[in-house]
């Protein structure tokens, strides 16, 4: 047999019970090599997020994998941090007061390591962004040429003519550093968001936390203790019996580029007053009298369609499996 | 035969090539009775607009009903007025260079003049608004009761869940006076916005221009004059071979109310930055965790679908009657 080469991934986030579940679908997957992590505010603070990114690590037993703590602020000025605890419980994986982590981030921070990694193989590292953009923008400016570097940022966020998450008008990843978003859109990196419009097609249903349950995955049985918040929420906030898997179907558009279908164009962010964080794509239809925001931009890819209940098959099976 | 009540309409307009064809439907269909113009900048500015809304009220024979002359400029600080005489023409009419027209304005402005025939015909009088709403926000300013006394207010604008028309993030008229429109949608009135995700689907082709040119209704005599620039445009800027019917279909939702189906939630407006003029509508599907500027706010109809077809036809007809 042929050994295909393994795309080369550094995952960007803030775990976050979707995050974890999106973390074991990626080491789970032959498709692809985790190479680092890196670690952003977001449903929990910033150092949270490195503690948590290190203990699901040695729960996977790839203590290996470096983890590179990022920004504790916004790029957006003024911001206060909007920390999702009602959504992932205080300590972001489902209030279960697991130990402490034995690992520690390494000494190089998430923009710096990112940098380094998309400098050290050029045009093969896709980072995978389920958390605000504040490191993937902060290496867009700490190195001009990371935007050709690195191979594909595929960002979870955004809302694309549709209702937001944290308000109407914002998807809470772009919501939560708006100007670090319009960066990194706007960069000429070759960007595929994954938006809302595509992870509400995603559920896991109260019957596939079932399943989930009921296998014998090491993987599968620690999301089990967490997910109960998870599942509140979306019982309470969305009236649903099931959960959005929005970080690993993210995840998966890296790793199985086939399921998604996606348009292109120019992909601004607003970035203060009331629709603060909304996300407006170009569509290309018209030509518009006046120079605007998104003439003569960098396009991005913005998925549109998603085949879901494959989606979610491939996330139970890579869960299930030992 | 009973003759059953009319309902009465002002139109609040910034002629315009379509806002021609609107002011016409109106004068043409028994459902309604046309009390009163007022006239607002956008397509030409104000002073235009009130020229060119006598100008059409003498080509009608219509001279009887009244002109208020409306704001010349917007309640939003610091913008400076677009004038789409690239859609329109410089003369707003197509280039036609018409004479001046006998008539006058009267001396009450568009503002005063609405709140007094909302509280004249409490709960009877419907305003068509077909351009930037800054004489509907005056209004509404000027008497707090307007919005109670006032019937209903049918709005031209907003693009919901789509690209605007200016811009990839603003239709025309709410980018025109993005304050002013945030404060109609806000106020409490029984307010239907028809936007472009309602009027792009009404299209009169070049075969129907042609209909109209064969006809002798002297309605559509006159537009077959004025409406080669608006075609041009639309060739041009939308690759089309038609145009758009906006302000006949806005017309239409106050004439003949069951040809559309509308949804119902908040409406707030952008009004700066780079989605300036923007509009989000909350959908109410989901539980927001933060206080959000549509919390609490008085909602209003938004309309989804419309019986494109019989628009059309209704246009046509009422346009090449005699």
């Amino acid at each position: 047999m042929v050994e295909t080469k393994r795309k080369k991934i550094i995952i960007d986030t803030d775990p976050g019970i979707d995050d974890a579940m999106a973390i074991f679908v990626a080491l789970q997957s032959p498709e692809v090599e985790v190479i680092g992590i890196t670690t952003i505010y977001g449903n929990v603070y910033t150092t949270l997020a490195t503690r948590n990114a290190l203990h699901l690590l040695e729960i996977a037993g790839r203590s290996d994998i470096p983890v590179a703590e990022g920004s504790r602020v916004t790029i957006t000025k003024g911001t206060k941090l909007r920390i999702a605890d009602f959504v992932h419980g205080a300590d972001g994986l489902g209030n279960q007061n697991f130990p402490p982590p034995q690992g520690k981030p390494i000494e190089e921070s998430a923009a710096a390591f990112l940098v380094a990694q998309a400098n050290l193989y050029a045009g093969e590292v896709t980072v995978v962004a389920l958390g605000p953009l504040t490191n993937i923008a902060l290496a867009v400016q700490l190195e001009p040429a990371f935007s050709k570097n690195i191979g594909q940022i595929v960002v979870l966020g955004g809302a694309f003519a549709m209702n937001g998450n944290v308000n109407p008008a914002a998807e809470a990843n772009v919501f939560g550093d708006p100007d670090a978003a319009d960066i990194v859109f706007t960069s000429g990196a070759d960007v595929l968001c994954v938006g809302l419009n595509v992870t509400h097609q995603v559920v896991l249903t109260d019957a596939d936390r079932d399943k989930l349950a009921q296998s014998n995955g090491r993987f599968a049985q620690y999301l089990c203790k967490i997910l109960d918040v998870y599942f509140s929420y979306h019982h309470d906030a969305c009236n649903m019996n099931g959960v959005y898997l929005h970080d690993p179907t993210a995840m998966l558009a890296a790793v199985v580029p086939s399921l998604f279908t996606y348009t292109e164009g120019v992909v601004r962010v607003q970035t203060s007053g009331i629709t603060k964080g909304l996300t407006v794509l170009d569509n290309r239809k018209k030509r518009f009298d006046e120079v605007t925001g998104w003439t003569d931009k960098p396009t991005v890819k913005v998925a549109v369609a998603v085949d879901a209940p494959e989606v979610v098959k491939l996330v139970m099976q890579r869960l299930t499996d030992p």
